[in-house]
C-alpha cells in the first residue's frame, strides 16, 4: 500500500465497503459520541468520517488527536446505517473504522480555527494565512481563481494566440502610476523598474511580427493600498494583435470573457450582446465610464423644462455657459420618504441637495385645494367616485415649475404613478460622478438592479485630451498611445474634440478590460505628444524603446488588458481583492507572515551603492 | 473586405486562384526580374509571392518599397506556371498580382537585415531586438518556447495539478543566491525581495492543504551573467505535492518532461526508462552529477592494478589515504595521436597529464624485440603468418606496469583492439570534474555520444552535508530543506554519511530538474540546521514564515522545479540562453533597447528614503 494514502478523503463510497484503506489529511474536528470518537478527516478534496471505539487498539492514539493535526490512518470501510447517510458529501454513505493512526504533523494551539464560521481580523488571517487558506471558502476561491486562469489560457490558445513572457526586471513603463524600482548591483546607483504592465513589450512584439500575443502578466504598481486593489503585484490578461480594427479586438475578447462568466458564473445571466456606448453617452446616461448596466436607470438632460422656470436655482444656473440639468428617473421610487433619503445622500456628497418630483395617487388635500372645498369633503367625493382621483406630482420642485413643465418632464422620462425623478444641475463634470452614485443607490434601494446578472458594455470613443480647468493646459485624458480617430488630420483641429480608438469594458460597475488601437506612426505620435506639451526629444527619452522600433516598419495593432483579480472577485462575489489572492500584502503593503519589507544588511546596501536616509 | 487582410501570408493555395485578396505583412525582399517586381510578402505565418508589372497602376508605389516596410496589398491570385511552383512553402502554387498597395509603416535604414543569414554582434541584435526577432530562426525559437510552456501546462492540468500564483514582491527566499531587492516607499529604508524561487510559498501551499501545486514561475537571482543563464529573471516549472514519496514525484514529472521531449524533440530518440543513479556513483562513473548519458563511457576504479606497480607515481599516490586511480575507457580511441591529444587536454586543465594505454595490432617493432630478431625479419614473419600478429598494449603506462596488470585492466574495462583507456589518480574530489570533462571530450571526439538522443537519469541520494576541506566545518552540501533519509535518527550519526531525499534529473549533461522530499518536521529541521551551525533562533529568523507554519499540522510533501529556458535550449539546439528569451539582458545585465538600468530621479530616491553613494 502507498506510504500515505490509498484514496483521497473524497473518494470512498458504498462500493468500497469491506476494503482496508489508508487515508491522510487533517483533523477537521473530533467528536465524542457516547465513548466512540468521530474524526472528520479532511484533505483538499473532501471529508471522510473516521471513527474509533474504545475497544480499538488505536483508541489511545485517536484520543490524543486535536484539530488540524495532520495524520495518516489505516482502517476498514463500513456502510453507514441508512438513517446516518449524509447525502451532502460524496463519502456520506460510508465511514472508516480506524485500525492504526500515525501523526504526520502535530499542531500547536491554533491562532485561528479552520473549521466553523468564526470571523478573525484580517491581520490575523494574513499572518496565519496558511491556516486561513485551509478554510472552505478560501480553498474554493483559490481553486476558482486557478480554474479561471486555466480556462482563459485554453480560450486564448483556441483563438490562435500564443503566450509569450516579457521581462519583469526592466525599464520604467509609461503607464502613469508609480514604479517599483530595483537597484542594480552591477551598475551601482542605477535602477531597474518592475513593469506596470507589459505595454511597451507587447507593442514591440507586434513590431517583431508576432501577430497575436497574450500573457497572464504580473504587473506592478507602487500605489497606496485600497480594498479592491493589491498594493504591490496583480495579474492581467494582456493581449495584442496586429492588422486589426477596434471591432476585431472586441470580437476576439468577447467570447473569452463572456465564456468565462458563463463557465464560472454559477448560473447568473450573462449578456450575450455587448452594447457599445460612447464615453460621453456613458457619462450622461450613467454618470460613469464603468456603468452598472444591471441597473436599468438611464439619466436624461431636462434643461429645457427648467430654463426660465419658476425654480429659480436651476433657471439661474442654466443662464451660465456649459450648464445642464439632468434627471435621474426612479421608477417605483415615488414616496416622500425615499426622495428625502436620496436628497440627504446628495447633501452628504457635498451638494446643496437633489431636487425631486414624485407621482402619487391624488390626495384629498390636493383635491380640496383644487376645488376650494374642505379636506373632509374632498375625501368623501374621492370615496364616492364623484371626483376622479388619479395621479398628482408631488415635491417642492413640481410646485415651483408648475403642472405643465412637470407633466412634460414626466412624459420625457416615461414615468408614471408611484415613480420619482431626481434632478441635478450645474456643469456636468461637477455633478456627473455624484449622479452616477445616486443612480447606483436608487437602483439598489428600489430593487431595480438585477443582482443575478453580469451586464457588459463597451465604452468607446474616449476623448484623447482634457483641459485642466484651472491652468487651461491640455493633457492626455487617457492612454497617450492610442491612435486618434482620423489620424494626423484630426490632430490639426480642436484637441478637445479628438476621440481615440480606445475602449473599456464595463461589467456590473467595474472596468474589467481596457484597451486601444495603438498609434503606430511615429509622426502622429510626436504630434499627439506635442499637443500635450511634450517635444520629440522628451518622447524619445521616455519611450525610446517603442518609438525607435516604430521607425522600422510598424504594423497597425491594438489590444487590451483584463484584470484577472477583478474577474475572479466578481465571480466569487467578493468585495475585497485579498479574498482572491493567495498571499496578499496587508493594507500597509506588509507581509507579516514572511516579514516583508525588512531591513537590508549593510553588505547588501554596500553592494548596491546605496545609503538609507535616516527618517525622523 | 477587412481593413487589413482577407488571408494571412501562409494561406493562399491553388484553390484560391481567381480571387481578389488583401494581404498585410512585411517586405521580405524585392527583386526585379526583367522589369517585373517580385515582392516576398512575409507575416508571422508565412510568405506569399506578390508581383507587379510595369503596366500596373500600382507599379510606381511598389517600386518605392524597401525591405521591412510594413504594407497592405490588394491583388488577384493567379496560378504559377508549373515549372515555377515552389513545393517548399504552402503558398508555392500561387502568386498575387498587385492592384493596390498601402504603406502601413515605412522603415528607416536597417541596422540589421531580417532576410538572409548575415551574422551580427549580440549587442546589435539585442539593441534592435524587434528586428532580430523577425528573423526566421528567432520566430521559430519563440514559438517553440511558447508551445513548450503551453504543453507543460496542459500536461500538468491533465495530471490534476492546479496552477497557483505566488507573490513576486516578497521577502528574501532561502535559495542561497543573491536576492534582487525592492525598496519600499511606504516603509522607507526597508526592502522587499524578488523570489529566487517560490520555494517557501509552495511549501506553505502544502501546509494550506492544496495538495498539488504547479506554476510556471518567474524566478529572480542577482547573479553574474553566463551564457547559459539569464542575468536577471528566468522561468521554472515549479511543482509540489503532499503525501508523496520520492518515487511519486518521479512518476509524476517523468511523463511531463518525457512527453515534452517526445512532442518537440523533432524525432530525436527519448529515453523511456530513466535510470536512478546515486550521487556517488554518478561522480565515479561520469565525473558529474549531471552526466551526459548519450555518452556510453563509464569510468571505473582500477586502483588495485596500480597499487605496488612499477608505475611509481600512482603506486606512491595510492599509499596515501583517500586516493584512487580511475580509468576512462575510450573504445575506438586506440591511436597515439588521440591519446596524446587527451593528455594535452589534461595538462591544459592543470593536471600533470593523463596516463593512457591503448591496444593496437602488434607491430613489427614489437615482434622484433620479443623474438630478438630484426624489424625486417619480423615484418616478413608477420606477413607470411609464421608469427601471429594480434593485439599489443602500447603507451608508457603499459610498459611501466607490465603485461599482466595491463591485461587485467583491459579485461576489467572490457576493451579490445583499437581501444584506449586513460587514467587519473589522486583524491577523487580533485580530479573527478576533470575526468568528467575528459569523458565528454572522448565521447564527442570518438563519435561515441549519440547526438540524436535525449538521455535522462535521476541522480539520487545526495549527501546533505559536506565538510570544508580547510576549515573542517560541516555545512549543507545542497538544499537545507530536504528530509534526511532516516529522519531524526540519521542525524544522530556521522553527518557526512547522511543522505537526503533529494534528486536531480540529468539530461544530455544538463541539470533539467531539481527537487526533494522536504523536511516538514520542525524538530528535525532544527537538528539539521544545528549540525550546520545554525541555532534555532537563526533558523526562525531566516525562514520564519515556513518554520512557523510547520508547527500547525504540516503534511509530508515534496516536489521539484524544472528549468524552462534550459528545456527550450535543448529542444531548439541552442547553446546560448538568450536565443530562447524574447528580450534578454546583455551579459552586463543591461537592456540597451529599453535603457535599463537607468538613473533614478531625485524625487524617486527621496520617496524611497535612499541616497546613492558616489562611486569612484
Amino acid at each position: 500500500m502507498h506510504a500515505y494514502r490509498s484514496h483521497t478523503c473524497a473518494e470512498l463510497t458504498a462500493a468500497d465497503v469491506g476494503k482496508t484503506v489508508r487515508l491522510s489529511g487533517w483533523v477537521n474536528r473530533v467528536r465524542d459520541h457516547g465513548g466512540i470518537l468521530f474524526v472528520d478527516l479532511r484533505d483538499h478534496y473532501g471529508v471522510t468520517q473516521v471513527l474509533c471505539d474504545p475497544d480499538s487498539a488505536a483508541f489511545a492514539d485517536v484520543e490524543k488527536l486535536r484539530s488540524e493535526w495532520c495524520i495518516r490512518i489505516d482502517g476498514d470501510v463500513k456502510a453507514r446505517a441508512p438513517e446516518l447517510v449524509n447525502a451532502k458529501i460524496p463519502t456520506g454513505e460510508i465511514e472508516v473504522f480506524v485500525r492504526e493512526v500515525e501523526v504526520l504533523g502535530p499542531a500547536a494551539e491554533l491562532p485561528l480555527m479552520v473549521f466553523g464560521d468564526q470571523e478573525y481580523p484580517e491581520e490575523t488571517r494574513l499572518k496565519y494565512r496558511y491556516l486561513d487558506l485551509r478554510r472552505e471558502k478560501m480553498q474554493a476561491n483559490m481553486k476558482l481563481r486557478s480554474d479561471v486562469v486555466a480556462s482563459i489560457r485554453r480560450r486564448m490558445w483556441d483563438a490562435k494566440f500564443r503566450e509569450y513572457q516579457t521581462p519583469i526586471i526592466t525599464a520604467s513603463s509609461p503607464e502613469g502610476a508609480r514604479d517599483f524600482l530595483v537597484p542594480s548591483r552591477l551598475h551601482p546607483g542605477k535602477f531597474y523598474a518592475l513593469p506596470q504592465a507589459p505595454q511597451q513589450f507587447k507593442q514591440l512584439l507586434m513590431v517583431s511580427g508576432f501577430d497575436k500575443y497574450f500573457q497572464i502578466a504580473p504587473c506592478f504598481r507602487d500605489e497606496d493600498p485600497r480594498a479592491d486593489r493589491s498594493p504591490t503585484d496583480f495579474y492581467q490578461l494582456d493581449l495584442e494583435m496586429s492588422f486589426v480594427t477596434q471591432q476585431d479586438v472586441f470580437d476576439t475578447i468577447q467570447p473569452v470573457i463572456g465564456g468565462i462568466f458563463e463557465e464560472f458564473g454559477g448560473g447568473r445571466k450573462v449578456d450575450q450582446t455587448w452594447e457599445q456606448i460612447s464615453y460621453r453617452d456613458a457619462a450622461l446616461w450613467y454618470g460613469s465610464d464603468k456603468p452598472d448596466l444591471r441597473n436599468p436607470i438611464k439619466m436624461q438632460v431636462v434643461s429645457e423644462h427648467f430654463a426660465g422656470s419658476g425654480f429659480a436655482i436651476f433657471a439661474k444656473l442654466l443662464e451660465q455657459d456649459g450648464t445642464e440639468v439632468r434627471a435621474i428617473p426612479a421608477p417605483t421610487g415615488g414616496s416622500r420618504k425615499f426622495c428625502d433619503r436620496m436628497n440627504a445622500f446628495a447633501q452628504k456628497e457635498g451638494l446643496p441637495g437633489m431636487g425631486y418630483i414624485f407621482w402619487r395617487e391624488k390626495t384629498a388635500d390636493a383635491v380640496a385645494q383644487e376645488l376650494g372645498i374642505t379636506v373632509k369633503e374632498a375625501q368623501a367625493k374621492l370615496k364616492s367616485g364623484e371626483v376622479e382621483g388619479g395621479m398628482e406630482a408631488a415635491g417642492p420642485l413640481a410646485k415651483n415649475i408648475g403642472p405643465e413643465r412637470t407633466e412634460a418632464i414626466r412624459q420625457q422620462l416615461g414615468l408614471g404613478m408611484g415613480d420619482a425623478a431626481f434632478f441635478l444641475g450645474g456643469k456636468p463634470k461637477q455633478f456627473e460622478a455624484i449622479a452616477g452614485r445616486a443612480r447606483n443607490i436608487i437602483g439598489d434601494e428600489l430593487g431595480l438592479t438585477d443582482k443575478d446578472r453580469f451586464a457588459f458594455a463597451w465604452i468607446v470613443d474616449f476623448p484623447i485630451y482634457e483641459k485642466d480647468e484651472t491652468t487651461g493646459k491640455i493633457d492626455f485624458e487617457h492612454n497617450p498611445f492610442s491612435m486618434p480617430q482620423g489620424g494626423m488630420e484630426a490632430l490639426q483641429g480642436d484637441p478637445l474634440e479628438v476621440l481615440g480608438y480606445q475602449y473599456d469594458l464595463a461589467c456590473n460597475g467595474y472596468e474589467l478590460v481596457s484597451g486601444a488601437i495603438r498609434n503606430h506612426r511615429p509622426e502622429i505620435m510626436f504630434k499627439a505628444f506635442e499637443i500635450a506639451g511634450y517635444d520629440e526629444a522628451e518622447v524619445r527619452k521616455r519611450f525610446g524603446g517603442m518609438v525607435n522600433a516604430f521607425q522600422y516598419g510598424a504594423p497597425p495593432h491594438g489590444g487590451c488588458a483584463a484584470g484577472i483579480d477583478r474577474i475572479v472577485m466578481l465571480l466569487a462575489n467578493e468585495q475585497n481583492i485579498r479574498e482572491v489572492i493567495l498571499f496578499p500584502m496587508n493594507q500597509r503593503a506588509e507581509d507579516l507572515m514572511m516579514n516583508a519589507p525588512s531591513d537590508p544588511t549593510s553588505d547588501q546596501l554596500m553592494e548596491l551603492g546605496l545609503r538609507v536616509i535616516p527618517q525622523d
